[in-house]
C-alpha cells in the first residue's frame, strides 16, 4: 500500500516507525512545513528506517508526481486537533487523489460541531470517489469504539460508563502542557476557560457512541478540573511542587431523553495508576478492565495505519469509525498473509 | 424491522424474548418442526410478549404470505451447530427472500471446514440480493471479533490468547450434557472423540480471527479434556460425583509459519469463577479482562438481533463477523433514536 505521511510532529513520527517497519506499506512521499525538516530523507526521522526513503516537501504541491499516476495511495494525516485548522490539509490531499486517514480529534465525529464542514467534506471526497475517516486510540478507540464493540452483546443499553486514567509522567512535554501540568490552579482554570488546555475529543466520543447506537443526545455537560500534586514530582516538563497542578479529570456526560447516559471520565496526570475501564448496564452489568491502561501515541499510530489498511474497502466519503467496518490489526511485516477465500475478497480488495 | 424467528429452542426463545420485548422489530412469523409449538401463538413462548403474534409454522412454505409482499425481512435462525445441517433450512430463507442472521456454530467461519458448501451459499445468497451471516458470543464475539478490535491500537501482533471460563451450573440441561457435566471419564473420551460433547466453534474463532488479520494458518490443533468434580454438586442435570466428569477444558492453538499462534482456551465446568480474558502480544502486551465474564445464551440472541438490525446496509453474501461492521447494539425500544446525520446514512439505511 502507497502512503503519504502529512505532518511529523510527535504523532506523525511515531505511524511514520509504524510505516517505516513495514515490509508492505511504500512511503511515496512525506509532507511538513517545518522547515528543519522539509529537504530531509524521511527516513532518517524514523528509529525504523531499513533504506533511504523520499525526502521531505513543505507541501502537497511538492509530492512527488509518482502519486498521480499509482492508483489509491493513503496520506497518514497528522498536524492538529481542530478540524477547521485541517481542511484547507485534507481539501488538498483529496484534490491530489488521496484518501485520508487522520488523527485530528474533532474528526472522530466532526457532525455535530461542524455540520456544515462535514457535509462538505463529505460531498468533496464522494466527488473525488476517496474516503476521509478519523481515529486514534482517543478519541477513536478506547472511549468509543470499544465501548460501542462492547455493546454488541447486550439487548438494551441504559448505560455506558468509561474510565481512562493517563499517567503522563513520562509522557512528551506538549502533552503534559496540554494536561496543565505544573500551573497553578487559577491559571488553569483561566486556560481551560479558554479551550488552551485540555483534552480535545471528550464530547466527541460521546456523540460517536450516541451516533453508532442511534441514540439521540438531548443533553451533554462537560467538565474540566485540575488535579493537584501531593508531593514533589520531577517530570519532563520540570519539577512540580505540592499544590501545583499535576494533570486534570475531564467528563462528559451525554442523555437522551429516555434517560440513557454515556459517561466518559478522562484522568491524565503524573504518577497515576494507568486503567481503562468500561461499564455497560442493561438488563445486565458488565465491566471490561484493562490494567495498566492502552498506550496513547503508539495505539493511535497503529490504528491509524490498521484503519489505512483497508480504506480501500470502505464507503466513499467522510466516515465515522462506526462506518469503518470493525477495526483490526492488519498482517503486513511478512507479506500480506493469507489469501482470503475465494468470492469474499470485497471488503479487503475492492 | 420485519423478523422470521426460525427455531424456538434454548437459543431461539431468547432471541424471541429480545424481538418481544422491542418496539421497532416486527416477528412477522416463526418456524419450528416441533409439533407441540405449532399452531401456538409465538407470543405466548416468550416471557415478555405484549400483544399477540403470528401462528408457530413447521415450515417456511407455511410462513404468512405477507413475508412476501413485504420488502427485506430478516430471519434469526437457531436451530443447529453444523452447517450442512441447516443448509436446507438456510436455502429455505433466502428462497423466500430473507436475509439470514443464524447463530449455527460452523457458520462462523464455514469457509475452511466447508469450503464448497460455503462458496455455494455465498452465491445463492448474492444471487438472491441477500446477506447471510454466522454470530453469536462464541463463537462470534468473545474469543474472536473482540480479540480482533483489540489488535486496532497493535502495530504488530505476535500472539492472542483468549480465555473464557464458564460456569454451568446455572445453565440449562442441554448445556451441561454437551460439556460433559456427570459423564465417567472413560465415557468422556469416548463421546469427545466421536463429537458428541463439546463446544462447536473453538477452531472457527481461530480462523476467524486469523482471516479478520490476514494470518496465514500452518498448523492447528485442538484438544479436549474433562474437569473433573471434587465435591458433590445439586446441577439440574441431577448430583454430581466427586471424580465424575464436572465439564471440560477445550484448547485450540493455530499457529502461522512465522510463529505468530492464537490460543484459545474455553473452560465450561460446574462452580468455575466466571471470566474473560484476552491478551495480545506484540511489540507490547495488554491484557482485557471481563470478571464474572460475558453470558452465554442471552448474549447470543443480543448480537444476532443487533446484527440483524444493521443487516441492510451490509454486503450481499455469504458474510462473516469480520465483515459485518462495527458489531454494536441498536437502540430499538423506544423508536430508532436519532437520524444519522445527513448524506451519511448509507450503512445503516441503503
Amino acid at each position: 500500500m502507497d502512503v503519504i505521511l502529512y505532518g511529523l510532529g510527535p504523532i506523525g513520527r511515531q505511524i511514520l516507525d509504524v510505516a517505516a517497519r513495514s515490509e508492505t506499506l511504500h512511503i511515496l512521499g512525506a509532507v511538513d512545513i517545518d522547515p528543519a525538516l522539509v529537504g530531509r530523507d524521511v527516513a532518517t526521522l524514523s528509529t525504523h528506517s531499513r533504506q533511504a526513503g523520499p525526502q521531505v516537501v513543505a507541501t502537497v504541491d511538492d509530492l512527488p508526481t509518482e502519486l498521480y499516476t499509482r492508483n489509491g495511495a493513503t496520506a497518514l494525516h497528522a498536524t492538529g486537533s481542530r478540524l477547521s485548522d485541517v481542511w484547507p490539509q485534507l481539501r488538498q490531499l483529496l484534490d491530489a487523489g488521496l484518501s485520508v486517514v487522520s488523527t485530528c480529534e474533532e474528526l472522530s465525529y466532526p457532525w455535530h460541531q461542524h455540520p456544515e464542514l462535514s457535509k462538505e467534506i463529505d460531498r468533496y471526497a464522494r466527488e473525488r470517489g476517496r474516503t476521509v475517516l478519523g481515529t486514534g486510540v482517543n478519541p477513536g478507540f478506547v472511549m468509543d469504539v470499544l465501548p460501542m464493540c462492547l455493546t454488541a452483546v447486550f439487548d438494551d443499553v441504559q448505560g455506558i460508563h468509561v474510565t481512562r486514567e493517563v499517567d503522563v509522567s513520562s509522557r512528551r512535554v506538549p502533552l503534559q502542557r496540554k494536561v496543565g501540568v505544573g500551573l497553578e490552579p487559577t491559571r488553569f482554570a483561566q486556560m481551560a476557560a479558554t479551550g488552551k488546555i485540555g483534552h480535545v475529543g471528550l464530547e466527541e466520543s460521546a456523540r460517536l457512541v450516541a451516533h453508532g447506537l442511534s441514540w439521540e443526545i438531548d443533553g451533554i455537560t462537560n467538565a474540566i478540573e485540575p488535579t493537584i500534586a501531593t508531593a514533589r514530582h520531577r517530570v519532563e516538563l520540570g519539577e512540580l511542587l505540592p499544590g501545583e497542578v499535576d494533570g486534570l479529570a475531564q467528563r462528559c456526560v451525554a442523555t437522551t431523553k429516555d434517560g440513557r447516559t454515556i459517561e466518559l471520565d478522562l484522568v491524565m496526570r503524573v504518577e497515576v495508576e494507568q486503567k481503562d475501564e468500561i461499564v455497560v448496564t442493561g438488563a445486565e452489568r458488565h465491566r471490561v478492565v484493562i490494567p495498566g491502561g492502552l498506550p496513547g501515541d503508539t495505539a493511535t499510530a497503529a490504528i491509524t495505519v490498521n484503519c489505512a489498511e483497508r480504506i480501500g474497502g470502505m464507503d466513499k466519503g467522510l466516515l465515522t469509525m462506526a462506518e469503518a467496518g470493525l477495526p483490526r490489526y492488519q498482517h503486513r511485516s511478512f507479506g500480506r498473509g493469507s489469501p482470503l477465500p475465494q468470492d469474499q475478497s470485497k471488503e479487503e480488495d475492492r
